[in-house]
């Protein structure tokens, strides 16, 4: 039944193109690292086991360095590094790459830009900073003829960036949408089981999966900048990411998963942008939305990413794997100066910038809470006619007490800004025991096959 | 409840890099086609309605070329193409790049090496090629200085090949695994509501998504040749495509799914090659799988294809998509004329001959039908103690009539020759109605979160 055949041969091939040239050259690239935490160690880990050639880190800067150069995770780090807490060490360290680890925008902002003044390339994991600055970094890094690469700061370990860049420029993508935030993703694939959110928030704060504050996080913050730098990759659309509409998931709970599987759906914080049919308007939004269960994006599970690039030509295309934690990000940072080490420049097509709106056209999932008596579905009925929308389901689960009642009415599909209007008639209902949650169903609509 | 703001904002954004200098060249990338079928005329649409600036189709060549110049197809082609159906007008053409869609080892292989030594880059879809030729033809490229891009031969329109490239390079990939054939996957994933091998085999030629002949397809020959190509890019292993063990899915039954759903199970042609710790061996197969559902490859559906790197750091990671069709493989074709227009050198990690065998350490499914009669079970047992393999399950559906009877044994762990040593023993049972049916059953290793 098997047609299987054996070899023995084991003979060296020489390394096609430009590889042999790096791992022959004399001077290796040297490495500068800003930020010896998680990734930074990670990286430095990373660098030590995988022995690439011609790559040698050299420096690396943090706060209390001492501290850090104790701990355990220092280990891997070879002894002929420089460990110092004064950035200038870094300007004046003659490395080739600075590999910026910190986050945030000031000081880092700053910093780069002296390092490209310095002729030092930058790779870096840093999404606020990519999102609100990027361009106008990436034009400045050009005109020092150097790069900037940042294909960690959107789902880690996952190469979605390089991906898009070098293999679907050939594609339009007229939609980018997926899971960029492993915290959302972790918290409501738990609440799954029946968990309600604060219980299972408080286990991804024990388990380091959530910060003290987790409202970067759960409001869409984090997400929402990723999404800013994936429509600049693949929609080739420069967002404000103030202005990119975000919900928080905090107010999602768990008989909202139960009526989402009646109604064949999951739910997960989705980052949505797509493109408007002139090229010139962005539709984008990061918030709790229903998502079918025959959804690639309802199949993450943890702290996986995913992310899903929609072609005029390629149909959906699927990226997916460990959006977060140590190693994972270190993939992408190593794979980022082996690129600017191989002196590979990834393609980039023209950018422009576009303006954003929140509206998306989509069925939406409407879940009360109601202290029951006659009129109430009267009443929001009167709410939903009022602005248009038509409702589609009505869905009641039996075994929830009468004077806290939660229901759900599903609307075929209608403006974000339509069902909001009905939304705040409807929170002013005497009958109303919190505001009503709406979320967007996401719809599908690649065809396979 | 939706934090909602909006711009309006509408300005141009310079482009960063070195796409300005390629959209603003005077010059254009002048390409030159050689096969106008399907996926050729899908490129010629696909650079027609994308309007990329600087790249122009000059020359398109073709056997009995006015038969295809007089096709619906070349209705997008613009009027200042020459077609032509001598080769040397190709070599003479002066493009910058010959785009391959021809297939095949002969001519293909000779052609191209006119095009390096004329000093053209080459982008190609031809899986064969590239598996048996691609790393002798990548090092002819680069001693012309020239480019060979195949990022179009495996999962078509899945940017699988630039992914790993690109994003990839910081881990060290382990495991390649996936479906890479959509042929195969299709007739899988329809037989999986109960339809017989045959039946379906003869709606996906009706459909146009399987040969009249589809034995390289169902015995395992093209996933081969593209998990060679996948060896190459992820493992830095250069495997000859002869050596690399195939078993056909022409032998797996409807009742075969039946069973697999009883073990949470699917069934898939699977590509599977993974280095040895010593990083000498690979171990390589293309087969009819059992796949958990839990699994992404149990995922895909109809012609998709899905394709796992397990990387030492970063776990899996996923890529999937539309693995054929004139479109998504268009738009890889495309994505490379980018790559060579922008001057994008690929990461090229040097790569090295190793060699293959087919042992894999797996769980086994054996089905068998027999003409049921006292002591099968006894003669099974036996001639799989004989090899040391264990028993895990024994599984008998109730509703087959007893003189046809199909059961199912499945193993422990064992090796590829191991139970193939007791399946010829068994085979030679006289109550085997036809050979027993071996398939591995995929183990998961990847822990998310």
């Amino acid at each position: 039944m098997a047609n299987k055949r054996r070899t023995s041969q084991t003979k060296a091939v020489a390394a096609p193109g430009r590889a042999a040239d790096v791992a022959a050259s004399a001077v290796p690239v040297k490495i500068a690292l800003l930020g010896f935490g998680t990734v930074g160690s990670a990286m430095a880990r990373v660098l030590a086991q995988s022995k690439l050639p011609g790559v040698v880190l050299t420096h690396i800067y943090n706060r209390n360095v001492e501290r850090k150069r104790a701990s355990d995770a220092a280990q891997c780090v070879p002894a002929s590094v420089v460990w110092t807490e004064d950035f200038n060490d870094i300007v004046n360290s003659r490395a080739d790459i600075v590999v910026e680890l910190m986050g945030g925008l000031d000081p880092a902002e700053g910093w780069l830009r002296r390092c490209f003044a310095a002729g030092m390339s930058v790779v870096t994991a840093n999404k606020q900073l990519i999102a609100y600055r990027g361009a106008t970094l990436a034009r400045l890094a050009a005109r020092h003829g150097v790069q900037l690469l940042y294909g960690a700061s959107v789902a880690g370990g996952v190469p979605v960036i390089p991906g898009i860049l070098q293999g679907l420029g050939g594609d339009r993508i007229v939609r980018i949408s997926g899971i960029v935030n492993g915290t959302c993703n972790y918290i409501l694939s738990h609440m799954e089981t029946g968990a309600e959110y604060a219980a299972v928030l408080a286990d991804a704060q024990r388990l380091g999966f959530a910060e003290a504050d987790p409202s970067a996080d759960v409001d869409g913050l984090d997400a929402r900048a990723k999404l800013c730098i994936l429509s600049r990759i693949a929609l080739h659309a420069e967002l404000d990411p103030n202005a990119v509409a975000t919900q928080t998931i905090s107010t999602v709970e768990a008989v909202d998963f139960a009526y989402a599987k009646e109604l064949g759906c999951t739910i997960r914080q989705v980052s949505l942008a797509h493109m408007d049919a002139k090229n010139r308007l962005v539709h984008a939004r990061v918030a709790p939305m229903l998502v079918p269960l025959t959804s690639p994006i309802a199949w993450s599970r943890g702290t996986q990413n995913m992310v899903v690039a929609s072609g005029r030509f390629g149909g959906d295309v699927v990226f997916s794997g460990h959006g977060a934690g140590g190693e994972p990000t270190a993939v992408a940072v190593v794979s980022d100066i082996l690129a600017v080490a191989h002196r590979s420049v990834a393609v980039q097509l023209p950018v422009h910038r576009r303006a954003v709106t929140g509206e998306l056209l989509a069925p939406q999932y409407l879940r009360f809470v109601v202290d029951d008596r006659p009129g109430i579905v009267s009443g929001i009925a009167g709410a939903l006619a009022r602005v248009g929308a038509n409702i589609d389901s009505l869905l009641q689960r039996p075994g929830y007490p009468k004077h806290k009642l939660p229901f759900v009415i599903t609307t075929e599909p209608c403006l974000t800004s339509t069902i909001e209007r009905a939304v705040v008639a409807m929170a002013k209902m005497n009958c109303m025991l919190q505001p009503p949650l709406c979320l967007q169903i996401l719809a599908l609509d690649d065809k396979a096959e």
